[in-house]
Formats: C-alpha cells, structure tokens, sequence
C-alpha cells in the first residue's frame, strides 16, 4: 500500500480547474475562469519580438539560465513598478517566477509550518488557498466591507492567536469580490502589521487594469520594515500562456524564496523571459494594456448594467472599478453550487464562492468574470443567470 | 522578527549554481554545468515551429491552458517512451511539467513527511537532494558500485527502516557517476521493490543519449505494481530554456501529481509546450538526438582520452556510455572543494563532488561535464585539471 505524505490529504482537485474543463465547450457562455480575452492578445507584436529574441540570442533563449531571472527583464520588472505602483524598488529585488501561483506556493513554504495561522480575507481568491493548504496551515478568515478587510477584525485576531505567521490579502479589485481597500484602509494595514511585524503577502495580479479613478499605492510602496513579499504577474497585462510572475521581496526573505526557486523548479523560462522583456523593448505595453482596460471597461459596463436591469433586489453585487471580477451574494438559502448544474444546463457558467471560503462557510455566493466574453455574449448569458436565480428565490 | 518555516533551515543555495555564475565567465573553461552543447540547437526549426504555432493557434498558445497539458503532446510524450524506451503507457498517465525539477520537488512533497526516509544512491543528483530536502527527509544512502546501486545492501535498508517512503534512482548514465545499471540489476530491483511496495522515482534525462552498446529497459516498463514514477525531460534532447518535462505514473499517484501542479505553478507554458509539439510534427527529433549523441560522443572520447593521457594513476574515473558527465575519484586526502579554487585560478571549473552526498561524507570526488565544450577546450581544460591534481598528490 502506498502511503502519501500529510500534505496531499488536503490537497483535492481545484473547483475552478474542473469547471473550466467543462465549460470548455463553446457553446458556454463562460463567466467561470479569470482568462483575458484571447483576440486582445498582440499575437503580431509577439511574433516579432520572439523572431528578434532567436534571432538575435538563440542560443541564450534556449539554454538554461539564472534562477531569479534576466537582470534586464527584472530590471524592466522594477521600472514598472515603480511607474505604476509607487514601489521603488531595484532589480536585485526581484524573483521572476513561473506565473505568480509559484510565488503563493514559494510563499506558504517559505513562512508556514504546519498549524501555523495564516490570515486570509473572506472571502479570498481559491488559488492562494489551494497553494497555501500544500503547508497544512489554519486559515484565519477576516470579514471585509465593500472597502476590504476590515482592519478591526484583523487587529482582534492578530491580538489574539500567536501562530500567525503570514498575511495574505489582494488590496486592488480583489478576486473574487472586486473590491478596493481605500487609502485609509492601506494606511490603518501598515500601521497594524508593523506592529506586529507579520509578513504580508500582497498579491496584486490586476492593479494596473483601473477603468476609472486614481491608482492607489500599493502596500509595498508603505513598507518602511521590508514585511511586504509583492506579487506581479504579466499574465494579465501580456498573456497567461507564458507562465511569467513575479515575487519583490527583501534582502533574507527574497533569499529564501530564491533557494526554494532553485529546489522547485530551477529557473523560470529562458525564452519566454527574453520574449516578454523584448516586447517591452520594441514596442509599447502601457499602449497594450490601455487597449485591454478600454475593452474590459465596456465588458464590465455590460454585466453590471444587464445585472442592475435583469437581477432581482434579493441578488447583491459588488461594482469593481477595474480587474476582472464581480461577485454575487444571493440569499442564504439558494446554494450556488447546485444552482450552477442548472446554468449550465442552459450553457452558462460561473464559479461557486464556497471555493473561496477556506472552509466553505458560505454557499450563497458567485464570482463573475466579465475580461473573456464579448458585450452581446455577456448581456446574453448575463439575463440567462438572472432567471436561474429568479427561478430559485423563494 | 520574521520567522522562517522550519523546511528553511535545510535549503541553502545550490553549489552547483552558485559555482555556474563563477564559472561563466568567458575565459573559463567550465566542466561544472550539466548544459547541452548550445551550438547544436535547432534554431532554425525551432523558429519554423514557433512560426506556425503563432500563425496557426496564437490565442491557444498565450492562453491559459490545462494543469496536466495538451493532449497530443502528451500522446508524442507516451509514443517516444514506448518507442525509446519500451515503457507502455497512455497520454492520460502523462503530467506535463515546468522542467523535470519539478517533477522532483513534487515527488517528495506527494510522498514524504518531514522525519521520513529517501533511500538514495551514493553518490547521486545533488539538485535532487535539494528539492527533497524541503520535505525535511531523511536521506540514507545506498552504496554503488560499477554497476550501480548494490541490491543486497538496498535490502539491508528495507529490512531495517520502516520509515522508507520513497526510492529515488538514475539507473541510465546517472548524475553525477555517468554509471548505467545492467539488465540484472534492474531486475534484481524490481523484485525488491515488488516485495516492499515503495514508490520509486525513475529520473531519466539522459536515457536517449546512448552512445554505444543496446538501449536497456527503464524501470518503469518493468513496473507490474504501479509503483515506479518516471520522469522525464525535453532539456537534453531539445532545449532546456523552455522547461519542459514530465511525470508518467499510475491512476492515484498521478492524481496527487496533478493536484500538487494545480497548487504550485497551476500549468506548464501553453507556449513551449505547443512549439515542442510542433517540432516533433514537423522535424524529425530522433535525427536531432543522433546529431547531439554523434557529438558527445567524440567529446566524451577526447575528455576519457585525455584523462587516460594525463591523469596519474591515483585519480579513478568512470566510462559512460552515454549522458553528460564523468565522475572521478581522488585519493582521501584530496579536498575537490580547495582544489576547485585552485583550478579556477587557472581557468577551469568542474563541481565538487561533497554536493552530491547528503550528509557530505565524501570529499575527494568530483564532476565532469562533456557536452558544453568542444574537444579542443576539453583536452586543453583537462590537461590543466590533471596538472593541478597531480601537484595535489602527496
């Protein structure tokens, strides 16, 4: 009899990865993944930049090369976030990543043993949970308003529970709810987590698609202790299918998760890091994502305007001013679950929000996507929702 | 104070990769990588390929893709293990991963505990040994012989340490002793297995790199218990720089897999994998293969024959008949960790061989590699090495 270890008892296939398998069709109208929409992609820009890389670097390009990265991609990395996020930072900061799901995995190993506390927002994006549950850890799930976490409720527990030993909160258009802590509510954080000095895990995969207002600073850009680890990812402002994230840290924390870089996986890809950081060479990626932010805005303006007409008031919804997300809470009775066999029997589908609550405590909720649908194919699927849930009011 | 998850404590940074970033330097003439010769990549093909995946499947190729990997390349990976290899399988017993590194880190993490046992061969991959060092095992080394692991003394093992919970062997041209086991060996380790039911890892880079003598069946083709875990990578015989190798298992290990790769990195690149897909639709990759084996061959033979030349009779060495590398053994007194910084002195770099023991027992070895420089490099940087060795001797 094989025996595995502890960790894979809690380890179970991802809610949102078998769905998309089923909604795979393309007869769904799938608000399900977090997929950028494909016809955005700058497949002739990429194209030209992936000739220019072999070209130029072919045998770079498909060698093995340096754990944390390219210093001229990570340089790039530090450059646009200091640009757009107020972080300033410096290469050596920086870890390049297979996608930013590594840098979750990488953190949970990093700061968690098994029974440590990590402190997560409810409800908070399934991913991070799934990566986090590999280390055996308690989730401590904080409630959160339409500004985010509740900075009360955060302080009570930090108070109280001695084994926390990481923090993990996306700040700008949460997945799943959408929402945006306010200025306030970063200032408060800080205030709180230094004196505390717990690490933070600022994940911040859709800070740069803002359709409307001011960019906010990111939490990295307040830490004046070197708490904050900070994710990026280019999967939503270049393309997914490059795997290409990445962790700024400080000086002993990056260390370690540049050590565990080399037990896990070696390196990130040769190719596709010389690929991304010549784009941004030759051509205009600020360009690029304003494309997809216009595209998004309208995409967004569509869900919520056909919500705001088609939902029942029993159907709450949160109203994101940028990424990729909107999340509905229906009454306590309906189970979103079972109400999604019935969608998609009428080829539409959405993510249950049990898998956002590390122990499942909610079952009334959905999370939408509005980034891989056209307008007419959301308004579409968007009315078809509405009468499922009408359907299932009492 | 931040504080470290205790897995940390074991991870330090790689000497392999630490001594690689030294010895990159251009007037260096470096043994230490185990990189394949870059001036044999098909960069031309690969444009091709890249050309039309882009032209063909753009929006597939940046999109997000599935956990285990696209079907057809998964069925090119089964066909080339049964044609190559003699081991049956089916695309469905194929995970596709972010390099075989992976495949290692995962197989620890999906078997061990922290405080269980890794039965190893002594000497074995010192990149291994990291990856599973974040489990927390513990290593017992199996001694080896010209032949590879000694069956009785895996036995003894067995029989005495009921914490065994995983296997992991090289038995084609292992890293780092280029030692190949026999048929008899194979066999005589199955039969072992069978009797105590532990999974083993076949990690097999090198298998198609066979330069003489008859293929030989892996492990895995004599798996009658579904007990063997094969992995497998597309570095040495395609590029490393696209990370790209595989987990063949059975039904519920390969579940575990599949759901720790959900956890960790969500995906493999969609991109590489549809361009190495490519390649083999369109190219001939066995022709590739004969093309790098024909070349490290002779470069084998210019780095044996020097060594047979110019190595007094104290230094040992191994005969590969294929793979990359050379293992050699210097009397007890010799430190290869002091003598590496004499030879670098002097230009030249191999890996010491302490990093390849767990629990660093032995000193006077270390690692060649053959396939990064051609033969004129190799019998010049050879000589220097044997120079340097002989002025060691006592």
């Amino acid at each position: 009899m094989i025996k595995f270890a502890d960790r894979m008892n809690l380890l179970k296939g991802s809610a949102i990865r078998e769905l998309l398998a089923l909604a795979n069709k393309p007869e769904i109208l799938s608000f399900a993944g977090g997929m950028p929409a494909p016809e955005l992609f700058p497949i002739d820009k990429i194209k030209a930049a992936t000739e220019a890389v072999l070209n130029e670097q072919g045998e770079v390009a498909l060698q093995y090369s340096s754990t944390n990265g390219f210093e001229h991609f990570r340089q790039q990395i530090a450059d646009r976030m200091a640009q757009k996020l107020q972080i300033k930072t410096t290469a050596d900061n920086i870890l390049v990543t297979s996608g930013s799901q590594q840098g979750l995995d990488f953190s949970a190993r990093v700061f968690v043993n098994p029974g440590d506390t990590i402190i997560i927002e409810s409800p908070s994006y399934l991913g991070a949970l799934n990566a986090f549950k590999a280390c055996e850890p308690n989730f401590v799930a904080v409630p959160t308003d339409d500004n985010g976490m509740i900075m009360e409720e955060l302080e009570k527990v930090l108070a109280t529970d001695d084994k926390v030993k990481m923090i993990y909160v996306i700040p700008d258009f949460q997945n799943p709810s959408g929402r945006t802590w306010p200025m306030e509510r970063r200032e408060k954080f800080m205030e709180i987590v230094n004196k505390y000095e717990i690490p933070v895990i600022e994940d911040n995969p859709y800070g740069e698609l803002r359709f409307e207002g001011e960019y906010l600073p990111a939490l990295k850009s307040m830490d004046t202790k070197g708490l904050v680890v900070f994710l990026g990812t280019f999967s939503k402002i270049f393309a997914p299918g490059y795997r290409l994230g990445w962790v700024c840290a400080d000086g002993e924390i990056l260390k370690k998760y540049n050590f565990l870089a080399q037990a896990a996986s070696l390196q990130p890809s040769t190719d596709a890091q010389l690929i991304c950081s010549k784009f941004i060479d030759m051509f205009d990626l600020d360009e690029h994502v304003a494309t997809i932010k216009a595209n998004y805005a309208k995409r967004r303006d569509a869900m919520i305007n056909t919500m705001e007409r088609e939902f029942p008031p029993e159907a709450k919804f949160t109203h994101p001013n940028g990424g990729l997300f909107t999340w509905v809470e229906l009454p306590d009775y309906i189970d979103t679950k079972v109400m999604a066999d019935e969608c998609l029997k009428q080829n539409v589908a959405y993510v249950p929000g049990e898998g956002f609550f590390p122990n499942g405590e909610q079952k009334n909720c959905l999370r939408l996507n509005y980034s891989k649908l056209n307008e007419e194919q959301i308004e579409k699927g968007m009315t078809i929702l509405a009468n499922v849930i009408k359907a299932n009011l009492k």
